[in-house]
């Protein structure tokens, strides 16, 4: 029987419940979102005793679908102020759900600073105090507790940039080889935890617990095939990782380049996917790794550092880009050690490149200076400087502070790494998304759809379909990779039909999607995060990308009324 | 013939034009908040070139009616967002006045950094290049420009904090000695002002324009007997200045003390109007000022140091609360210090009171520490170190980055110097107002109105009521203390009537400042600041002031809809 388990930090008491029929074909963000609307008032303080942390499997998660392995984590987002969702692979989505958890809910506040650690396994939930690990980065934190607790557990953990409940703070997952590599980066998931004084939560993998499909036969049957048609479509993934993106942006002229002033990069090279696939093989490292078992596209890779020893894991196109030419900083080693830094101190690489762009701009530090970009990392997650906080805000912050106009955000998040003037749809997305600005919401990249990347016509319409499917695909616990295409939609009615045993069509498949987005619409409306709010910053409708004339030029009240049709 | 004066700061060019029919019976606020909604985007940046500065004397200003030289300066807020006007003594309204002017418009924003002066005077009006004012303090620059231009001239001009645009700058105005004691503190006009590059405006008083009542001889005695009543009811201001009100908030448990934790102060007597009335007597300083001529209630004073010389004037009671015993400093030296330094520099007391309390609880200094608070009001108007930057931010941003939830504001304004658990209906203009927590929108004091101070019924009513009559006010630029009461109503419509030609009822009066605020909350409403922000923060409904039960219990419902009705 799956149940929702829920820790209430105010009173430290662990209770559980049967899950309600309302959210039996809920999953992930789906289940996340709907259960702050439901529970969260949508103007507390985010960093305050009524706002929670959700974190939910999705709704395939734990069965044979391929790349079906996603952990959805929400909260109100101290980032934002809007609602928020942020997922991650690793494998602490399928361990959570062979202990039959559908969602495990933290809320209230603890009375002092304590720190304490949440365990899970087939015993059930236990609240240890931890003082112990205060201040310690997911790095050590993750070889520490999967010492004392075994290697069949998987580490949900903060660093101390959560700790400092920061709102630039990522929740941390173990990978495979038990890395806290994975990070659910975005709006602050790692400050509401901080808030709530969970340091770390140890699931054990032992669960007996197994989602059982109505129709198993024809339900395995889909899943091989989907998977089949990945391994082959999904190559250059595979090989290179997201990092292929790294050329093929700079060649539409949307790669951000120091903070944003430039779509192109002139030392592109130094950071390809290209160069990331040789270096991970020279060194001993490794491109076409998996971060949870299932996973049949293997977009993560291992990064070595010069001298042979495992330096970070997954470096994602986002961060090359944010932390590499939005920094004018040249060299993917480079990069790395940032990421590196991130991952282990609980930083959301996106946020922190964004940041640190505009805090380039402002003058405390200059473009290309990897060192100093570095020290502010470390600076940040410590919390202990006014400028390390002031960072720790992110980029509208500090670009208020530092009177930045160029600050590359929405809804008070920074962008990822895609200049709206040259990829317009994803410019649509950043502008209208729930989440603040988020590719992962629904990326319009080249190719995607039939529209013209660089103009304004048919924009609105494509961000919203690629909202709706990656909707679904965040509900179900698929990673957005297999694609938030028309193809995928027909697998995922043919999986839920077989899953459930009742017939779903590719209509109720996207109705899923829709409501989700329905659902986060109320929330921030209720939050005072309306359709006025749905834009870029006024830079980009003003400033041309340099050797070109594109602005961002949707107009802007299609962008207020995107969601209205829903 | 009257005229709107506009300048274009991209261009640097000035223009004039007649005043539309539609702006006719329009004046102060009533006038800048509607040129905003008419010609400024709601949306914009505000501290971007779309955003206008508007300065406005109020309808009346420049007759014989008593205290009627109030200046609306007006503009999107860089600290709220949301729609802005701070009204101001001094003399400049008088002297625009007579210039003919009766909205001063300034635009667009100069392509470099350089500071300009503009000149109005009868021959016309000339932007002049000024560097060598940059950085300079209030006081130096007002002796400067006043030896330079004449005695005869009133300036308006922002200190270095206005210059690094910083959202707690304020704007002064000199009063009849010419000193610059007189300010446009709240919002951060002074920094829109700043990011138009205009560091200040030299103002003649030797125009020949004379606003002429229809009706003269009524016009005059209305006027007359409206003066006589106030010199007799107003004894109070005009002995201890608004310090009288220390206390008397201190009474009903209002007076915020260490950053609003407290509602009374142990060392209240040190800050109190009688002292403050005893000090100015021994050492020569005064009390019963006037700010501007035509003033019948003169509640403004000198404040002398414990040498005798001149410190500063218009020694408030929100500057003192705030920073006295807001920040746990007993004493009104010690405060004076700080108005001075405020005054100088050109920052809101009330803005850079608030922030300080928050800084102060967020361990930055101790409470007390007034050598320490005086510091940081030098280092925040610099604008060069991190930490006066974040100040500089006012009350909100200061927290954030300090992460403390016990934050006095409402829409990103810090509060003024009345605790909304004692006095509830203060608390609701706060969480109501369209300008943010600010209350010259509509102050309920003890003895306001029949409703009962600290119960949360009858509240809204009485506070629409009184913003709906402090907005007629501020519209014919009558200074608030002549009250916002329904015998200052029906003075109103005699001196409208008389003035017009035209039959002017209670209603027809009222009907204005329903319509400014009509007007606001359009403006507001694109801004993106919509009734979900109508209320007090977090911790005023849950923690009691110490000692009571008191929280802040006004209905959130009746809150957002309390401009429904309008």
């Amino acid at each position: 029987m799956e149940k929702i388990l829920r820790v209430n930090m105010t009173r430290l008491q662990i209770s559980q419940a049967e899950v309600p029929s309302e959210y039996k074909f809920l999953g992930g963000r789906g289940l996340t979102s709907r259960m702050l609307l439901d529970e969260v008032d949508p103007r507390c303080e985010a960093l305050g005793p009524d706002n929670k942390v959700i974190l939910a499997p999705g709704l395939l998660t734990g069965t044979v679908v391929p790349c079906s392995g996603r952990l959805s984590i929400g909260a109100k987002s101290p980032l934002t102020g809007a609602i928020k969702e942020s997922n991650v692979g690793g494998t602490a989505a399928q361990a959570l759900t062979r202990l039959g958890i559908k969602a495990l809910v933290i809320e209230g506040m603890p009375q002092s600073d304590n720190q304490y650690l949440l365990r899970l396994d087939r015993e059930g939930a236990a609240l240890v105090p931890a003082p112990e690990l205060a201040d310690m980065g997911n790095y050590r934190l993750a070889e520490t507790l999967l010492a004392k607790y075994g290697p069949d557990n998987s580490i949900i953990s903060i660093g101390p940039a959560g700790e400092q409940q920061l709102p630039v703070a990522s929740v941390a997952v173990t990978n495979i080889e038990g890395q806290p590599s994975r990070h659910a980066g975005r709006g602050g998931m790692g400050a509401v935890l901080g808030s709530k004084g969970i340091k770390a939560v140890v699931v054990s993998s032992k669960g007996d617990f197994k989602k059982q499909p109505v129709r198993s036969e024809a339900f395995r049957e889909v899943a091989q095939g989907f998977g089949k048609n990945l391994v082959a479509s999904k190559k250059a993934l595979t090989n290179y990782g997201t990092a292929v993106l790294v050329n093929l942006i700079n060649n539409v002229g949307g790669l951000p380049t120091n903070n944003f002033s430039q779509g192109t990069f002139a030392g592109v090279e130094s950071l390809s996917g290209e160069k990331l696939a040789a270096i991970c093989q020279e060194r001993g490292g490794a491109t076409g790794h998996a971060c949870h078992r299932g996973c049949v596209i293997r977009c993560s890779n291992i990064y070595h550092d010069a001298q042979g020893s495992y330096l970070t894991s997954g470096l994602e196109y986002e961060t090359i880009a944010l932390m590499g030419s939005n920094l004018g900083i040249a060299g993917l080693d480079q990069v790395a050690a940032m990421d590196r830094i991130c991952d282990d101190l609980g930083l959301d690489t996106m946020e922190m490149g964004a940041a640190l762009g505009v805090a380039m701009e402002g003058g405390v530090l200059s473009f290309g200076d990897a060192g100093g970009a570095q020290r502010l990392l470390v600076e940040t997650a410590e919390g202990k400087t006014v400028l390390g906080r002031v960072l720790g805000q992110g980029a509208t912050v500090t670009g208020k502070v530092l009177n930045v106009l160029r600050v590359p955000a929405v809804k008070g998040q920074g962008m990822s790494a895609y200049d709206p003037r040259a990829l317009k749809g994803t410019g649509v997305t950043y502008a209208t998304s729930t989440m603040g600005s988020d590719h992962t919401a629904g990326n319009a990249l080249p190719g995607r759809g039939k529209v013209e990347l660089r103009k304004p016509e048919g924009q609105v319409q494509l961000s919203l379909s690629l909202q709706v499917m990656s909707s679904v695909c965040d509900i179900l616990g698929i990673c957005i990779f297999v694609g938030p295409v028309e193809e995928s939609m027909v697998v995922c009615a043919e999986l839920l039909s077989a899953f459930s045993g009742e017939r779903w069509g590719q209509e109720e498949v996207l109705a899923l999607g829709r409501n989700l987005l329905k659902t986060e619409v109320e929330f921030n409306s209720k939050a005072g995060i309306g359709p006025v709010y749905n834009d870029v910053p006024e830079f980009m409708r003003k400033e041309a990308l340099p050797g070109t004339d594109l602005v961002f030029d949707v107009d802007r009240d299609e962008l207020e009324n995107i969601f209205r049709g829903l």
